[in-house]
């Protein structure tokens, strides 16, 4: 990653009740959408695991690169699609960029999927 | 939707703590991607919530097909993609195909990005 200003990351969309709730609007569902998709690729999955389990919160981009057999441009780019996505943050510090993930937003689309007040189909099992 | 036999639901992956408490396998992760990247649509994210949030638990296709703008093949595909990924499950009743939602692979994409307990960065703010 370059030394260059980051980009800002986008506003979270201020949502949602659970799913089980109410129907999502369009405009709900577009920006929550893109929360999904970035975590719709298995290497972007464990890059925020990797930053969401360390203790003291934050992750230095160097060990995330050690992690993978990927290299260090194709990490920057998952690690990008998750930051323009509102998962996660980061700021650079000497030669080294540290990453921490955004609760807030994580937390948004975990409610959403809260199914502990679903009502179950009949004939189905939870 | 063809009269004929529907695909099984492949089974979900039995997992897993939430992120925040330990970095995910490779295995994992492909399991779990494929559920969020099924979530990654607008369109899609819209439907799920229609069948969600439906009082008795489950939808007649013929209500989500009036819900949109889209083609009845399109909105076809998109619960196929939905229903590829275990997140919803159907079946014939006469002409119509009746949808719902499986609850247990929803609470497991939702536990997974559960952050109540994140350690948070120092500098930043939930």
């Amino acid at each position: 990653m370059s030394r260059q200003e980051l980009p800002i990351v986008p506003d979270a969309p201020a949502c949602c009740a659970p799913l089980v709730d109410e129907a999502l609007t369009d405009g709900e569902a577009t920006g929550l959408a893109r929360g999904f998709k970035a975590l719709g690729d298995p290497v972007r999955l464990r890059l925020l695991s990797l930053i969401a389990s360390r203790a003291g919160g934050e992750v230095c981009v160097c060990e995330l690169t050690d992690a993978f057999t990927l290299t260090g441009p194709t990490i920057s780019h998952h690690l990008r699609v998750l930051r323009e996505a509102g998962l996660i943050d980061c700021q650079r510090r000497g030669t080294w960029v540290y990453y921490w993930i955004i609760p807030a937003r994580l937390a948004a689309l975990s409610q959403l999927l809260d199914v502990s007040t679903a009502t179950v189909a009949p004939g189905t099992t939870r």
